[in-house]
């Protein structure tokens, strides 16, 4: 099946052009950017052009920043093309909403992709967690914007998410791994005087068994960095560490499953193998629970001003 | 049937009390309440004390804070009660659907309440617009907080909403009169230095056809009280005035219609009668598009700071 790609920046070349080059289900046909293309592939710089040249293009893979995804994933979904939308599948809850419906109407798949539920331990957690009681739940997601989002300026400006954009990794993870629904009690949001987003975000989880369940968002983290979710249950311990790749149950390291290992070793590779299937069967999945979070924190946060931010 | 009423504070006494004593279907059984209370009516100063005191009353009316809701309802559902919430219906969206599952999955009913939408003129504005193009939208909704909400601190914590504690009324009427989905493209928020939410905002609209549509919400006004939509169409135009109690088409004020000064005259009694219904039939109404759209305008909201507000 052809496919296209929309926003070659950091994250396409990273992540979804080498996913796309590796499957057997997709040909990368054509890719659509202002200024970025990929060597080989057919390029345009706007959507349009795209739709009106390629009509045997049937998917479009949408990684520009959030903000202007959602008049690029309309004019695909009019042209009657399948969506596959990088996270946060949008700006608000209420765009995506819109989206699903659009694309409903029109008979067409869209999938909302959350990567970090891809990771390999991420299921394993998932399965050991079922059937347990929670005491406590930590997250600590900390890593230095600079060295993981060079040049991304969207990142601070309205809709950007701030820390929330690794953050909302962590709150997808927790999301498909905990058993129990849960939601945000409280929330202190750091915005520096300079950015409309935050760059810090502590949160603390309502958990229906008052489990003692918190989150730590830093974007400022020098030296180490940490993406981990720690949990507590009356029958044993779980640590997920480097979001979601490495699992210890009680301190001991747990074995990456067969399945982990096989030709859809990754997570981008598991994503656009979830998009094949949703193609083949023009299926829907647009789970907003992690954006859902995020807008509930920005809703119910306290805002503390702390200093300018400049990369 | 036997209703209780939680949460005795003003909106409590100016319009769900009366409602309920208007009503053929409730009887107003009991309140729950700290310190208020209604002359002739069992009171309880907590809600667990209601619950197991009280097993014959079947349904609950949550009008506390937004906030402190989320427990009350839990405890309700949790004792097999059907449970109707004032607006917005909690502090969290992420909350509200964990309710909704709950409610579902005990067999009871619930009702997220949006008294605007009952409003005597917004299902005639919803039936004009059905088949018309719109060009243009302009929502005002200026009032001044210390007239309409004395002593109501709460407003101006974490989850109070601020000016979208009126505002989401607008927003109800929005999304049930519009043919069309519209979502939040940029949003202004102005908070006082000394408050957690915000005195004013300014919304920009998406609408689907491009139409022009934006929000002005200000609680600091003096004088006349606005709660005005105006719409302009393809054929003719619309104002809808005083939060949807008076309808102009062209100009020209229309008639209320006779059902609503029937015996179900009012928003309250409206929705009470709506809450029989659903308590008859185990009914779930929990339409959150209100409140995503005001999660989006915060998610999404460029931040002002102006000058503190003292009550």
């Amino acid at each position: 099946m052809k496919i296209a790609l929309a926003g070659i920046g950091k994250i396409a070349r990273d992540q979804h052009v080498p996913a796309i080059r590796a499957s057997r289900d997709w040909e990368l046909a054509a890719t659509v950017s202002r200024h970025g293309t990929v060597e080989g592939v057919e390029s345009f710089s706007n959507i349009a052009a795209l739709l009106d040249a390629r009509p045997d293009i049937e998917t479009i893979s949408l990684c520009l920043p959030p903000v202007p995804r959602f008049a690029s994933a309309v004019a695909a979904i009019g042209a009657g093309r399948n969506v596959m939308l990088e996270k946060p599948p949008g700006a608000t809850l209420t765009e995506c909403r819109t989206l699903e419906t659009m694309a409903r109407e029109a008979g067409v798949s869209i999938f909302a992709t959350w990567h970090s539920r891809e990771a390999a331990q991420v299921a394993a957690a998932k399965a050991w967690l079922a059937d347990r009681r929670i005491l406590r739940l930590k997250i600590t997601w900390k890593e230095d914007v600079r060295r993981w989002h060079p040049g991304q300026a969207w990142i601070w400006q309205p809709g950007g998410l701030g820390v929330f954009d690794p953050g909302i990794n962590a709150l997808s993870i927790l999301t498909e791994i905990l058993p129990d629904p849960i939601h945000i009690a409280s929330a202190t949001l750091s915005f520096p005087e300079n950015c409309e987003t935050p760059i810090a975000a502590d949160l603390i989880f309502a958990h229906p068994s008052g489990a003692q369940a918190t989150a730590e968002f830093d974007f400022r983290q020098q030296g180490e960095q940490t993406w981990t979710i720690e949990i507590e249950t009356t029958a044993g311990s779980l640590r997920l560490l480097d979001g979601g790749a490495k699992l210890l149950i009680d301190g001991v390291i747990q074995e990456v499953p067969c399945g982990a290992n096989g030709p859809l070793n990754g997570e981008y590779p598991r994503l656009y193998a979830k998009m094949a299937t949703l193609a083949g069967s023009r299926g829907i999945d647009m789970d907003l629970t992690p954006m859902a979070l995020v807008a509930d924190a920005f809703l119910l946060g306290r805002r503390v001003v702390v200093e300018p931010f400049h990369e």
